[in-house]
């Protein structure tokens, strides 16, 4: 009898982690003699801790398939991170009896790093606890910081939406620079690397001036207004990308000014506002800003193509690597060539993904640091290319929403 | 021998607001008997002013037909209000000039209410001042306020951006509030109005919980909360979209909540940070935000297809009325049904277009004030319909820059 499958989706969702369940699905549906039910976790890993699985069984093929044109976590996501197999024993235990429960041998986690970590020790269960499971990770983050995998899902996506909404709004201060608005800031995510703000870099090409304020580079007032001033003096305008992980030399976000509301409470506002004020402040040009949140990570109806094929690509790999026996691992996308843009599958064991961040190499800033090289845009460009449009009905994008229904719970209730 | 053609854009530009241009000077280029060449103004009335024209004739078909599908003012726009024949009597006489010294009889002006009211005033320019010259507006706002048309081209291309990615950024909350944000807010938009905020209502149907904080309507802080917390008992999450012209009884935007920076400096942080806050101190719900700012008026990817059609066919009719002898007009869209959709150009004299502003009605916000209604749905849904993509190439669009050559000056400097 073939084993029950248990997948699910974990941190933030991006355009196209949907893509990599649907990849998940279909190809488990295809896989019958190998994989039984696929039961996802209702808001991720919670849902198996609690019981809540989804019988994906019961979404049609169409409904299945509209998922890879679907923004956002069909299942529900989390942040929830188990900890070691010690400090977290009961909730492995409680996997366990859930896996035991519902006859699940193969168990398929669609996150970034800390996902990476948990799934590697669940694909560990085997041996330290005696339950015989194959847990495969399903790379997924608009970070792009995993290890080994020339690119994450979800950021391709981010990053052609960043690049794209960048040139138009710099066209748009452009065309007003001569009575109006001369500088345009916008805020992108990026806590910790700067590679979605590295995708707003590529607007130089299209005759833009721009600069960047990264995460990896310490932020420098003096020298930084001092590039925007000689920017105006050339182009009569400059757009500034900014990275929510900007911040001083102490380590202090720029988009912790210290400012205050009415009432004296701490206000954090966004890093861009704050550097939009301060060039106000120096130079006094009129300016706008964005901060563009979460419609970045879920721009489903500009998404990447390429990052689309590659969500899929990966959901779809793991589960033709756990019906070929495998265990602890998590599919890559390998580069081969760069022009034509060229790639395969590949596979990474787990202990060498888990716990490793990938950075961005300093050689894709420029020497200023408030710019990309052109190697930068040589790895960029092929994973911003290509158009998959969802399909449109009355004006708005056709997305999906499932039936997600719960099966019969058969344990005690679990406190998570 | 045909006369010469000015055309300028102003105000605030748009996604579609080149398609208007390529739809006066493709058409101006089929009607050579009667149009000489067509004169675009270098950032707008300003280049008439200032005798920078630029001669669209040294640019080739495909770039005009690409304007088409370029957001952003091709030529340059500014925000540059004449005033009355008298108190503007030098500028109005500069004009004479300028017209007369390029021999030209047609005057083409792209813009919302204060160019509508320019453009009259140029009308009168034959009459009041024994200049023969034929005026015509174009219409182009985001803010949808131009009397009598049934929309203003560019409006329907921003309701469309803010209602998909209201609707993508909400699913994104709905997949992760179990554990995480609970409530989205995005800020429009519209000082005066509130007919972009409504486009964000258009989720509604979609299954997504939103309030919307319109300016027509005074704040209600204790009701405003007690709203987001029904939604968010109902449905777990919460979305909100503000507009920047949302304020408090006493006219006090909602952006001003008095935030000071750690300096002592007022600072102005968007409105949907203070309303962000504000439901995290009374309800300790976690949030995000967004500012859309230009995104929203300059997203050509995601422009209505009604839209750029609309845009289009303004612009062509202005140049065909004008052939036909008009003076003092505006093409308008009428609209003739809603189910299908059906519209004709229409046209309507500058007398009742000038300095009269068309409000929402107020039969489109629900009783409670937070919502639309379904004539205000009936009114919006035709005018997001369509898409109509740009060209990409590597990922990007392929947006075109133009020549803009100035021709040779025959006058002496003026100063604006």
């Amino acid at each position: 009898m073939p084993k029950n499958a248990f997948y699910a989706q974990s941190g933030g969702v991006t355009a196209v982690i949907n893509a990599s369940a649907c990849g998940v699905i279909e190809t488990a549906r295809k896989n019958t003699d190998k994989i039984g039910t696929v039961y996802a976790g209702r808001n991720g890993i919670i849902g198996a801790l609690t019981e809540e699985l989804i019988d994906t069984s019961k979404e049609s093929d169409e409904d299945i398939a509209a998922l890879r044109h679907t923004p956002s976590g069909a299942f529900g996501s989390c942040r929830f991170k188990l900890k070691g197999l010690e400090e977290s024993k009961a909730e492995y235990e409680r996997l366990i009896e859930i896996f035991k429960a519902h006859d699940i041998g193969y168990f398929f986690y669609n996150g970034g790093g800390d996902s990476a970590d948990t799934c590697h020790k669940v694909s560990q269960l085997s041996e330290k606890m005696g339950f015989p499971i194959q847990a495969i990770h399903v790379p997924k983050t608009v970070d792009n910081d995993l290890p080994i995998t020339d690119t994450c899902p979800g950021f391709g996506s981010v990053a052609k939406y960043i690049a794209v909404s960048t040139l138009e709004a710099s066209y748009d201060v452009r065309s007003m620079a001569k009575t109006s608005t001369k500088i345009f800031v916008i805020e992108v995510m990026g806590r910790h690397a700067g590679w979605i703000a590295a995708a707003g870099g590529l607007v130089e090409d299209h005759d833009i001036p721009v600069l960047i304020l990264f995460p990896e580079v310490e932020f420098d007032q003096e020298k930084f207004i001092a590039a925007v001033q000689a920017k105006v003096e050339k182009h009569d305008f400059c757009t500034i990308v900014v990275s929510e992980g900007a911040h001083w030399p102490d380590g202090k976000f720029l988009a912790e000014q210290g400012t205050r509301d009415a009432f004296g409470h701490a206000q954090l506002g966004g890093a861009a506002p704050v550097v939009a004020n301060m060039i106000n402040e120096a130079l006094g040009l009129k300016f706008h800003w964005a901060v563009a949140d979460y419609l970045q990570r879920a721009a489903r109806h500009l998404a990447s193509k390429t990052d689309v094929e590659q969500a899929y690509a990966m959901g779809k790999a793991a589960v033709e690597f756990a019906v070929a026996g495998d265990n602890a691992i998590m599919p890559t996308i390998d580069r081969i060539s760069n022009n034509p843009f060229k790639w395969e599958v590949g596979k990474a064991p787990l202990s060498e993904v888990a716990n490793v961040e990938k950075m961005m190499p300093m050689d894709f800033i420029s020497e200023d640091g408030f710019g990309i090289t052109d190697a930068c845009k040589e790895y960029l460009i092929p994973l911003i290319q290509g158009e998959d449009y969802p399909p449109y009905k009355d004006g708005m994008p056709q997305y999906v929403t499932l039936k997600n229904e719960i099966i019969d719970k058969k344990l005690d209730p679990f406190e998570v």
